[in-house]
Formats: C-alpha cells, sequence, structure tokens
C-alpha cells in the first residue's frame, strides 16, 4: 500500500509517499508544491491542482491523507488553508483516490505515542521510522510524511485487530 | 458582458447571472448548487465543481464575481467556506474566466447604496434593478445576483470614467 500524505496550504503544501505492506514502512518520496505569492489566487489553486495531478501520475498511491485542520489561528488563514484544502480534495477523488482524514493530534499521537508533541520531535520520530539520514524539510513536507505513517499505523492496528478476532472467533 | 455571480458554500453555492451592455441590465437566470450532507467532503466537492461546470459550458458567462469571505463566524465555517469557494476559483480559473471580487460591504454599497444594508433590503433592490416579478429565491442565488449587479455598476462606473477622462483630455 502506497500512500500519499498531504498537509495543505495555499503558499506551500507538503507532500510525502510511504510504502508498507502491514508490518514494514518504507519511504519512498517527500517535497512540496509551491505557488507564487504574486498570482491571483485562482491561478495559485490552478497551479497546486495541476502539481497534485502530476505527482498522482508519477506515484499512483493507493490512498491519500490529509489532515482535518480545524486548529487555524484565524479567520483569515482558515479561509485560505481551505481554498488549498478543497482544492487537493477534489483532485484526489477526480483521481478516484480513497481518503483517509485524521486531526493533528491523532497525528502526533500515533507518530510519537504522545498526543502533546512538539514539531521537533515528530519530525526526529518520522526520522526514525523512515531510516533516514536526515530529518526531512521543509516542515510541511515533514508533515506530510507523518501524516503517511499515522495511516500506516491504523491500517496496522486494522489489521492486528482483524486478526485477533479472526482468532477469537476460530 | 455576460456575469456569473457567485455566493460560495458546501451544502449550498448560490449562483446569479446578469447581462448588461454598460448601460441596462437584463436578470439571464439563477439557482443554487447543492451538496448531499450524508456525502464525504471530497465527493461533495466534486459535485460542486461539475455542477459549476456544467453552468459554464450552458452560459459562457465572460466574467465571474465570487465574493470575498473573511467574515465567517468561525474558524470551522471559514475552513469549510474556503474548501468550496477555492474549488470554485479553480473551476473557474479551468474555464479561463475573468475572476473579480468584491468584499460583502461592496456589495451591499452597490446594489443599496448603503454600506449597512440588511439582507431584506440588499433582495429587495435586487428585484427592482433586474425588473424581477418576485424575489429571489433562496438568500444564497439572492446573494449572487447581488454580485453580478456590484461587477456591473463597477465596470459601468469604470466606463464613465474613462469616458471623462477621453472628453477631458481633448
Amino acid at each position: 500500500m502506497l500512500v500519499l500524505g498531504l498537509d495543505p496550504g495555499l503558499a506551500t503544501t507538503g507532500y510525502g509517499l510511504v510504502a508498507g505492506d502491514g508490518r514494514d514502512m518504507r519511504y519512498i518520496a517527500h517535497g512540496v508544491f509551491r505557488t507564487a505569492a504574486n498570482q491571483p489566487v485562482a491561478q495559485r489553486l490552478m497551479s497546486l491542482h495541476d502539481q497534485l495531478a502530476e505527482l498522482l501520475a508519477r506515484y499512483r498511491p493507493d490512498v491519500a491523507v490529509v489532515e482535518n485542520l480545524f486548529f487555524a489561528t484565524n479567520v483569515r488563514t482558515a479561509m485560505n488553508v481551505g481554498q488549498a484544502r478543497g482544492v487537493l480534495l477534489l483532485t484526489l477523488a477526480q483521481a478516484g483516490l480513497a481518503i483517509a482524514e485524521y486531526t493533528p493530534l491523532q497525528i502526533k499521537q500515533s507518530v510519537t505515542g504522545y498526543g502533546q508533541a512538539d514539531k521537533i520531535q515528530v519530525q526526529q520520530m518520522v526520522r526514525i521510522l523512515l531510516n533516514l539520514a536526515e530529518t526531512p524539510r521543509p516542515d510541511d513536507a515533514a508533515d506530510a510524511l507523518a501524516a503517511s505513517i499515522c495511516h500506516h499505523h491504523s491500517a496496522r492496528m486494522q489489521t492486528l485487530l482483524d486478526e485477533y478476532r479472526g482468532k477469537a472467533t476460530t
């Protein structure tokens, strides 16, 4: 299962790709989609759409994870992030991808075992869990990898639970 | 010039089409795009995209007006409206449309001559200015028509100003 994590933003959207077989995870790629601040919002959203569509065509992930972002500090930020998030969700749906959503708390909990972990701790755990030589940069890409890891953990827990239930009934 | 006004929302997006020649305005159509509350957000955004794309293909407007919506009461509302607004802007940009943006204050000021006008006053003025037998329903569609009217007014003011300047220099 190839999982694409996305950390939505209008100026910078982080992405991270992590493959997994239900036991082990393997780092595939990470990076960011950037849009030019001097362009109209509609053009920036079109660029974001095109960059994601291109990534989907190149890597063909099985599922996408998009952070549930209701933590924004103010209404203007929420509106801008929302616009980017809407375009990302649309692009994923148009490509027929399954979409999973987790809150920042769920992702931190999953990656570090501690819901109140700070950004640095999350990034260190991402590096350790994916056997990377360095902490992935920038932050948005590291957050996107964390979202992918969270989904692999969640899928693995579900598999273990299913196996347990299967054994319990036999 | 055929102007499409849009009042963005995830559950309901209002639209209104008003034609004009720089002097007179003519009502063309109004209505709403609805999405099903029991569907995942990504599916609802895809439906919103498809409904707008279909409307653009049918009416081929020259310009679209989208309200600048930074008034939302809270972050969660702003995020949801933002997601819908982002998809609408993307769809307009993909169709190659020019996009104009006005704040709710500018639209009220333009339609009623009074920035603090209430919803009822705006709807009455929309009915009067477009010679409609009844107040357009629902509210979102009336607001979308008001946005179209605002752009026609703005374009007319610009034309008058250009004419004045042309005369002044001859």
